[in-house]
């Protein structure tokens, strides 16, 4: 299947390259991990690789570079077809995967950046209330599509628990960062039960998942460099 | 194949409800379409249709809601799996297409935004400049993806596609309102072919394209609730 010739640029706390290297451990591709230290100015090897956003995850299959996490997932889950499949088998499913896919990606992570660059505590208050109906629509979102069974697509892991599980982290982050309770027994019970007792235990996942210590301490290396990015926005 | 299920709530100037449209006519589906006029405020339907995000495009087949409008031209390639296929078969292909339409709806749309609402001298320029760099690396990728062929992905029109040509016409219009010279033949020659020898007058496309001066008309009427909406940001 060619797994020799995969490699992936990312970062061991990038959600982003999480994402890729989930996948690729749900489909038991081995890879090649370089590791590209984005506290630190971009490598060559990056900016040759991505010129067009300069960022990872990047997966390198047969020499020819992929980016973008969610195209590299599905481009994933095309070529190793082997089960488990990623995305739904039924449409509709798979609809539903992609709109909360859009929902995570232009509403959860911007919201999740300005929750941790907020400063004052104006701002705190502002981003903790637009995270908390973000947070509350995907624990919705997950009471709805679940029903009742571990993961956002039933009973087997797939692609919206792929692409929120790396994020659910930084919801921890940003709660911990702003002394905050955006998860909560009360208020996300089914998030919680699905981070900790499907999520996070799971096979393909656990043995990726950051700690959260170091998780956090990233995340205030992280803080200037993101608010020199979007705070004048 | 259950045609008179289909119903497509849209807008007749809206890009995004367009892209929907180009899908339903690639593939011969037909549908009722349901106006929602975008100057005035959110129409009932609308709301409990899309929640989420309350915008249009909503595809409504068999009574059930897809928003999204890439998710709404995945499902409509997929439900209706007859010739001609939107998304290409080889896997790399999609992902380049996928790679392409993301930098469409990161970049290009909120650098035409910008480009619409700009007021003052250096606030065009700048746009303007943005939006230069944006337009040519989409010249360089037709030129790369298309190998001399007639679309994005060779000879037959596609995702990628669908999803740029109703953004073509808005780098038009904000051409006009600023007075610049964003498509020409020295700087965007195959762009400009694109769409004046295959896309425009592709048999799926012709007729759903909006009559350029009503679009400049209509962008007149918009740009006062796009200034509320985004200019404080």
């Amino acid at each position: 299947m060619g797994e020799s010739n995969v490699k992936l640029v990312g970062y061991w706390p990038s959600p982003f390259a999480l994402r890729a290297r989930l996948a690729l451990h749900l489909k038991s591709v081995s890879y090649e991990f370089i590791e590209e230290n984005l506290l630190e100015p971009r490598s060559e090897l990056l900016l040759k690789l991505n010129p067009l956003h300069k960022k990872i995850p990047v997966l390198i299959h047969h020499g020819e570079p992929i980016i973008e996490s969610q195209a590299i997932v599905e481009y994933i889950d095309e070529v190793w077809p082997n089960a488990p499949s990623i995305l739904p088998s039924d449409a509709r499913q798979r609809a539903d995967a992609r709109i909360w896919v859009s929902y995570i990606d232009e509403k959860l992570i911007p919201a999740l950046i300005v929750g941790l660059i907020a400063e004052t505590e104006d701002a705190k208050r502002a981003a903790i209330a637009e995270l908390e109906e973000t947070v509350g629509m995907l624990e919705r979102a997950l009471r709805k599509l679940s029903k009742g069974k571990h993961f956002f697509g039933g009973d087997n892991i797939g692609y919206l628990d792929i692409a929120f599980g790396p994020f659910f982290l930084w919801i921890e982050v940003v709660d911990k960062f702003n002394e905050a309770k955006l998860l909560s027994e009360a208020k996300t019970p089914c998030l919680l039960r699905w981070a900790h007792k499907s999520f996070f235990s799971h096979a393909a996942v656990k043995d990726l998942l950051p700690d959260p210590e170091k998780l956090a301490e990233y995340a205030v290396k992280l803080r200037p460099i993101l608010i020199a990015r979007f705070a004048s926005k």
